[in-house]
């Protein structure tokens, strides 16, 4: 099972102060990047894998999906979204990602936040959206971008001038990483960019938009403490397409 | 015109020195894995983007290629090129990439090593390289790793205890990058994975798979000083296919 650090209670409580957490979708400042990469909502049935306080399945479902599903491994954070969802088109279940079993062909779009790079079997997920799609359905998602969890050391090197640097090492050494990052000992799984692409194509995905999210200049005029992103970009995002034809037949 | 360094004579003779160039695919630690993302060679009409010496359209030829085209921009290295081929269904040409100009459907295979980073408008390249394959062609390239063209100050930092991090920063900010590589001032063309990319998709290639690609267990065995090369891949592969259908029609 996926490190279940969402129901450690001091983290939890410190998690649920950030601003994606205060502020929903607006309080995430890849949001507006991700967004142009779903298609239209209008009468979607929807899967959210690790959903969180459940803003993107309100949002979807504001934005006319049919139905959304939103999975998570946390009971905090299940029993919050419950707590502040009202629509009956939008149903919660406690899942294991690492065990993830959707019904085959029964949505036209999964979508996930910053949840895979939690997930130890990335493939075999992959390979369960891609069953669980329909034809021509859709994956989009968001994961901390590899060269942020690459590193021995991930902090910023600044030299006397002010400049910064990322040290980065071990990016083709796949496997956990361990972080203290609001709680000692979270660990991620930390997976190059080529075996993210590799695993959607070997999985039946066609790949439609890849982007490697840094802030825009409003952003920085807004947050100057920002402009260090684009030296290295924290958030891979990534929009893919259940093919059809033969190689949908690996599902 | 891109920079053609390669007939800086100083340049062209240290060049000439290097592993890939006296000992030809052999000497190009990348080569097995870039061999191993093409297509079987037997009957195909191939266009090789920066031929350099002329090693790959040798290698194609013998492998049962009908007819082997490969361009470049130096005179040095095309002289050299025709001085070592004696097949007649290779033909070599002088041809700058930032204007290639390819006849429609005229071949199955686009290959390009190590050439494309330093192509200002690889958009429009892409773009006519799409025209030239046939249905269902294939481009394989290679190309400097963006990680390793991005940094403002390209070279390993090693601590005391001999631990080595690549100082990353820039990494978002496209554009040229000059470094003094075998001479002075060699301007290359820093792109991101996700441009790379994303100018494919949007020149109606899908992709068919992508290797960041760093030294083996074996390679590392017989050349010890490689291993760092895993902290910071130095070469991005990409493997992708002339879509059909609608996308096709972009060309």
């Amino acid at each position: 099972m996926t490190q279940n650090i969402y129901d450690n209670d001091a983290f939890f409580s410190d998690y649920s102060k950030l601003p994606r957490s205060v502020e929903g979708l607006d309080g995430a400042p890849e949001w507006p990047t991700l967004r142009a990469m779903l298609p239209a909502m209008a009468g979607l049935r929807v899967v959210d894998l690790g959903c969180g306080f459940g803003w993107f399945c309100r949002w979807a479902c504001a934005a006319g999906a049919a139905q959304v599903l939103g999975l998570d491994v946390s009971e905090n954070m299940l029993a919050r979204a419950r707590e502040t969802t009202a629509d009956k088109a939008i149903a919660y279940a406690r899942v294991d990602l690492e065990r993830l079993d959707l019904p085959a062909g029964s949505f036209d779009l999964a979508y996930s936040s910053l949840a895979l790079h939690y997930v130890e079997g990335l493939k075999p997920l992959l390979e369960n959206v891609h069953r669980a799609l329909v034809p021509d359905g859709r994956l989009v998602f968001s994961v901390e971008h590899p060269l942020y969890t690459a590193p021995s050391r991930p902090g910023w090197i600044e030299d006397t001038s002010g400049h910064k640097t990322w040290p980065l090492d071990r990016y083709l050494e796949e496997g956990p990483r361990t972080t203290d990052w609001l709680a000692k000992g979270v660990v991620k799984r930390h997976r190059t960019v080529a075996t993210h692409l590799n695993h959607l194509l070997a999985s039946g995905f066609t790949l439609a938009r890849v982007e490697e999210w840094g802030p825009t200049d409003v952003q920085i005029a807004q947050h100057p403490a920002w402009a260090a992103e684009r030296h290295r970009p924290p958030f891979l995002l990534v929009s893919a397409r259940r093919a059809d034809g033969v190689s949908s037949t690996v599902g």
